[in-house]
């Protein structure tokens, strides 16, 4: 039996936070330290989880600020923080510390300090670290992020889109004209107390938003081009759904060179022999995937339809945002860097 | 004060029935003389509308069949039924009747029994008439509407897929590789007793259906060469939203000519100037429509962006399925080939 | 044909007074002269409701506020605050004003200084205005509403209630032991922004709230005294459903002297009766009302069923809280006041 | 280490039966023999379950029918049928098995073969079985579960109801004039093709039904004698919630005795004392418990509130249906009969 390690979450109050906390709760070989938020300070686990039932053990409490000495007894840090607040933080720490950290918001995910500028319009303020950091896609990167001390945790529609396109990008299939409606839960835009938040607002609607240039964009072409070699321009716009939960994604693309009679059966082959031995990436074929598959769990799943009429090449994929998207991502990166099984902690019912 | 118009509604069982009836027993300048449903037959309007409370006048009773009685008094006749049954009802009828003819189903709206036969699979039975049904798209074709005694009303994918192109279609602008993702709401499936419509197998879901060769791809294609004088080959792909009413359509393009420094500017007047005096569609500019807002009115909004990264037009459009989408769109051709104010009975509030 | 009267509207950025705006916009017999607005001051009609189309006429503008010269011009002015500003409103400008008044609030429905300062925890600043104020439930007061000049719109819940009680009340039936559980859509809480009414924190939920002393007790006691001569201590309980509108009341109550054997019949007969003339009220007999099917318009449904094992008597309603809960009941106050036909402006079609 | 059981389940397409599937396939002691379902039958838990991914293990596959070898082989029974089907099934094969039965349905919840009658309209077909069969809630009739062979699971209102009235039933309190009303999510009607379960006809919509009469009164009754020693006439209201699953109760009663001061206090605790060790039962005092934190959860969540004015006790309790109403409480109640820990396997997170 393994040893329990210490973990210290920074921004337990946010929906990726708190998903944190539950997972890591439950998890065999974890014992959280601390959790901070301003928020919940002062309250345990089993106030702000109204479920929460356990008497004895696991007496978590929320704290409104990590000390020193809460910093020096942890193996793993997870940072929940908003854009620009990871650096922030890390940087006003730097140097003293030995744990491990994931971090689960998009500072560290661009590793060109140019592009850096460009999607977020600001300077990185620790350009030095940027390559330190992997980019904990699991599918893609184990065996970096097996050896790595610092992961860089995807965003939610990044790995939706990457685990639908990285199949088709190793290979000798010439992907072009990549163009991606994504379609993502409430919880994906976070906890914020705007108009366009509330239930009023969104019960059955639907809309687009960022339409043009979501900070998302940056890092996908990243990554294609980490798999690929080759450089892409996609075309990305999100929606807002009305739901709580998971994110839909559809991609459209074309194959460069010229169309093979066999494409479709040859484009199956390279789902399949990519999701093989993925715990949590399953291929459906052309059984179309419904969001509600994946919400509760940590699966991405990932079906395909090919257009002959059109040449279009069209890939569906979806995941819980919170989970395969964002927490249970960080949990089963954490998983890998500390040795323990890929799955542990991660084998959700899912609520359908 | 004009005279009141005796309408026949065949079909009045299916959600789009029901609207008609609906928008029709509240409309100033029509009688409704009969409506047939076999699952409401000898049921008032009051008793299948709860909210109807008229005691005295608009009696109307839902009878199973029209005989030959009840169709000799009426102008005009809306047939609201699935594919394939239109043709068949009117081939079991032909020769006897003087009223007009609104169909709102499928079966009219492909002029070329070739195409016909490609996106429906299965020989015309009344190819004479094809020709005699005028595409019932008021903001393209109102001049043909007014003069026509057939009108086949569009599907409510095209609708608001044709009325986000129709505007860049005319002109100078050479817009190819059209890429659309679709998403609507449930009652655009129509009231099909199916495991996959029920409340607990949609709630909190969203997925892609007919991903390959969905029907309406064939009028779209058709009406764009009409507008346009281009062909085009299109790639569409609907999904299903978890709300009950309400089509979100997300079109992506790009623009073929060298990409014009003020192609935004371009852009926005064309629509401007396409909508400027359309009773039923509202150009929001670079603000991006939302599903609640046309949801319960007859409006189609219409927004854009362009991204100059990529070279992508991005056009959004929103419309209630059941309302411009369908019965409402009916009514506004009735009031048209009728000489009604076009906006008759159609002025409603909307939900949010 | 009537010549139109104008209307001034005070509070025109929440749920109540926006549904008030459109409602008036459409009004045969209205025109707007202001409407008040911080949010949406410098906005149109067609700016703030995105489906608002006119071009030509109807250019309401919403002001920040209503001068002394916009109120001279008006005949009927429409106050649609929160608690305690109504009052504050009308002390603000008392004297000077010659147009009638309807109060969407809930400062001039008790009429009892005492019963004021019960339930609202402070002393009324305009008690000698109360007794000038008609409780404005047309189905009950409808007299004394058509010579009024100052009319208390009830709230949502006392409408729902009152409604399915008042059958009962006038007549020789003795109802006792009255335990009302209330279940509201989220309009209903009008337009806060808390963590609590946010789309993330409502959908797919439900709970109880101010599950003692709630308010509304304070109109229904007062009011089901009006009508039956008889003091009462109900129990009420609202709960809050994950829709946006709409009202269901589910009342329990029983029959104080012996339950005879004709119990079901006998009330039966008298809702039929209370009913049959009333525009926007409907008996569903046994058939139980469904939320859905008043939402949209403006219609309370009443139900009932009589539970012979218990002697409990279940009387349920539905009914819109935007509508016939709040600003469809102003404009059926207003059109009783003004003369016009009751239902003028009010024939909504729903949206199922 | 405990060594594994066997476990036959009998009625696996409905939601209960799907979700017990799913629970059993993931609990460490449980091998699940077999599962039929007509509707799955030859399908692997991965393909009936899109998410789940095991590649080597748990292949457990739907059986169309048990055939005498499969029971031999089998520790323990769960059947998941409709009405009358339990019984039915149980005397098909009587007298040859020698494993432990769990019946979710609603055959041997009542002890009085005259009361089975009065409910379910029909003789039982098997009356000397029915007090073999212990009523599963663990929280009052766990020491006769874990010696029992036969377990009759509660049906998923009577849980939230019992729940909420046990703490005071043993006392000295004296309860009357109970009056419930209960929401239910829609998972709880079942799986059946209806028109009044489409997406389309539930989808924000909320009515009374059954309101007369409902099945589970009896259980009810039953059981709050066999916990007080006296008899109840309960009034039972079930409602359908616009929400897949859960369900919130609303129990209103009186206290017979003359109120006392500190009756809160006195309430209070008695609740506490009540749940103090309870793993699936949390007081929530007087904060309301939503139904959300129940969902995705085997819990049961209880809160309260005394209004003094009325004498009035308003106690709340929340549930998953599917969990703690149903498949849940099932295998609590095979933990405890097979002596593993009562929350093996059911430690869930939920899904808010």
């Amino acid at each position: 039996m393994k040893n329990k390690i210490k973990a210290g979450i920074i921004g337990g109050s946010g929906f990726t936070g708190l998903e944190l906390v539950k997972i890591l709760s439950r998890h065999k070989y974890v014992d959280i330290s601390f959790a901070t938020s301003r928020k919940y300070k002062n309250l345990s686990v089993c106030e702000v989880f109204p479920a929460f039932n356990d008497k004895k053990d696991k007496k978590i409490t929320f704290i409104e600020e990590a000390k020193e000495g809460d910093l020096e007894g942890i193996d793993i840090m997870f940072l929940c923080l908003p854009p620009f607040e990871s650096m922030e933080y890390l940087k006003g720490i730097s140097g003293d510390f030995s744990f491990k950290v994931i971090d689960l918001g998009s500072d560290f995910r661009l590793k060109n300090p140019i592009d850096y500028k460009y999607w977020y319009g600001t300077e990185h303020i620790m350009k030095g670290m940027l390559s330190d950091f992997i980019y904990g896609l699991p599918e893609i990167n184990k065996e970096k992020i097996e050896s790595s001390d610092h992961v860089a945790n995807p965003g939610c529609y990044p790995t939706s889109i990457l685990l639908g396109l990285a199949p088709l990008m190793k290979n000798d299939i010439d992907i072009i004209d990549i163009c991606i409606d994504s379609k993502s839960g409430i919880s994906g835009a976070g906890r914020k107390l705007k108009d366009e938040y509330l239930f009023t607002s969104m019960d059955s609607n639907f809309y687009a938003y960022s339409t043009i240039g979501h900070r998302h964009i940056g890092e996908i072409e990243q990554e294609l081009e980490n798999i690929s070699g080759k450089k892409f321009k996609i075309s990305f716009t999100p929606h807002l759904l009305p739901v709580n939960r998971g994110i839909f994604t559809s991609i459209y693309c074309r194959v460069g060179d010229s169309v093979e009679s066999n494409m479709e059966e040859k484009i199956y082959y390279l789902f399949e022999k990519f999701c093989k031995d993925l715990p949590f990436v399953k291929f459906t074929g052309t059984e179309m995937p419904q969001l509600k598959d994946a919400v509760g769990t940590n699966m991405c799943l990932v079906g395909f339809g090919f257009d002959a009429r059109t040449g279009t090449l069209k890939i569906f994929s979806v995941l819980d945002n919170l989970l395969k998207g964002a927490a249970g991502q960080a949990v089963q990166n954490m998983n890998i860097m500390m040795d323990f099984e890929e799955k542990e902690g991660l084998d959700f019912n899912g609520i359908f």
